[in-house]
């Protein structure tokens, strides 16, 4: 069996320097616009907590802050668990490149928290929305353009689609659609990190305008453990995704995973540039 | 006039040894349970940047991780501009004091992004919900019990205050509430992250249960300018807050500020952790 393009994209490789100092690099296959699928770079800096050697517990909490444009090619993560608790860890990230005159540089910066989680009293106050089921809606590419990271992703939308028409038409930024691998693959946090930010510009659907973007910030938490996600498996998403406040240059965007049973498994939020 | 309490807390002494480098302590006004109130902590942090004489602009985004309790006492910050672009600047910030063997370690994490904005086009998808005026709803305490920090604002909640029997007979997560400082002082960015954090923990709401608590990690987005929070002044800001998912010792609440007259200033989500 081949290698997973995800698994291909998350490959890191232990350094001999320093523990928490890996190697990877760039996927084709997640290639965005300009650079990297934003998904892929967080679930990379995740990665990189989750192969630490002093790792204590699973991912709770993940921010990841686009500092700088990825080159194709390789780069450099380091994972420092700055400080470990009775049941909680804290975790620095850093990603860098190599510059154009050799000198690395960080493009990336990352915080994670992981904790040791024990069975509890529950509750779900933002239940799934009432929807279709994932084989009553089509299958659609929902990219702005023939990006490669699309193709990474069985999307199906129930609304909230990309326009089709740029006409400036747009009157609510809401997208709600099921999702997951489009290569079969089960669900892990690696994979959950990636899908938090699948959901397109706000901004677009919004103004039915495709003004430039880049995400600046995107914060995940995660609300199961590793053996809910691996049962849920190859299973369907329902993402749904809404702009909050789009001023001067920037808006922020609200994320939320279920399974199919329902189970919220990941709350999501991005701050994103956007030009004029 | 005396200096606010607010503005104590927030006092940083500049180090001669590097810049970004600051000495503060925590204050007593702010004190909460067993520790300094975390909106404070998130205040110092953003306070930091505000003050390092390479500043690109304005906050745009602040995540804070809680890694260590904090004692009281003195701390030292240091915050590095690891990544400036032309418009955006990206930051790492850590607190860090002095431990028993006199061994600093790190007790607060962070990430920030400033930005020069532009106005551009804009929209509000969070509008303000429709609530009585601030003089029509009472002024109370809404503390769980004596702390400092809660006299330092003035709360009148309309809706979700915080329960006055605890008999487990909780069955929403929502919170509106109008609120300021209780001590005049003109909104700016880093009362504006602290007010984000004022929000007593959903899981108490939910339950009607006092749980023991601790936030481990909290994402700040600001939507407003400096001159915009200026004209606010000492106004009101109508806060919402509620939980989404409770799961396995932790939840996440999600936050709103709106002005008085209905922008949304800042957007906010935590998550937290809870016993039993």
């Amino acid at each position: 069996m081949s290698t997973h393009p995800l698994d291909k994209a998350l490959a890191l490789a232990h350094s001999d320097i320093r523990a928490g100092l890996f190697t990877g690099a760039t996927s084709p296959d997640y290639w965005n616009m300009v650079g990297p699928f934003g998904g892929t770079t967080a679930a990379v800096m995740l990665q990189s907590v989750l192969k630490h050697p002093e790792l204590l517990g699973a991912p709770v909490a993940l921010t990841v802050n686009y500092a700088a444009a990825l080159e194709a090619g390789a780069f450099e993560v380091l994972a420092i668990p700055v400080r470990t608790n009775r049941s909680t860890q804290h975790w620095t990230i850093q990603m860098s490149q190599a510059g154009a005159g050799g000198q690395p540089h960080i493009t990336t910066t990352a915080t994670a928290v992981t904790a040791l989680r024990r069975e509890t009293w529950g509750a779900n106050d933002l239940p799934m929305p009432q929807v279709p089921s994932p084989e009553e809606v089509e299958r659609v590419s929902i990219g702005p353009a023939r990006v490669a990271w699309i193709s990474q992703y069985e999307m199906r939308p129930i609304s909230g689609a990309i326009p089709t028409k740029w006409d400036g038409s747009g009157d609510h930024s809401e997208t709600r659609m099921w999702l997951r691998d489009a290569q079969p693959r089960a669900l892990d946090f690696a994979s959950l990190a990636a899908l938090s930010d699948t959901f397109y510009p706000r901004v677009w659907l919004r103004r039915a305008k495709p003004v430039p973007i880049g995400t600046v910030s995107i914060t995940t938490y995660f609300h199961a453990d590793a053996a809910h996600l691996a049962e849920i498996g190859y299973g369907y998403l329902l993402g749904r995704a809404t702009g909050q406040q789009f001023q001067n240059g920037y808006f922020d965007q609200s994320a939320q995973l279920w399974s199919e049973a329902g189970a919220l498994l990941a709350t999501s939020n991005q701050i994103v540039y956007f030009k004029e």
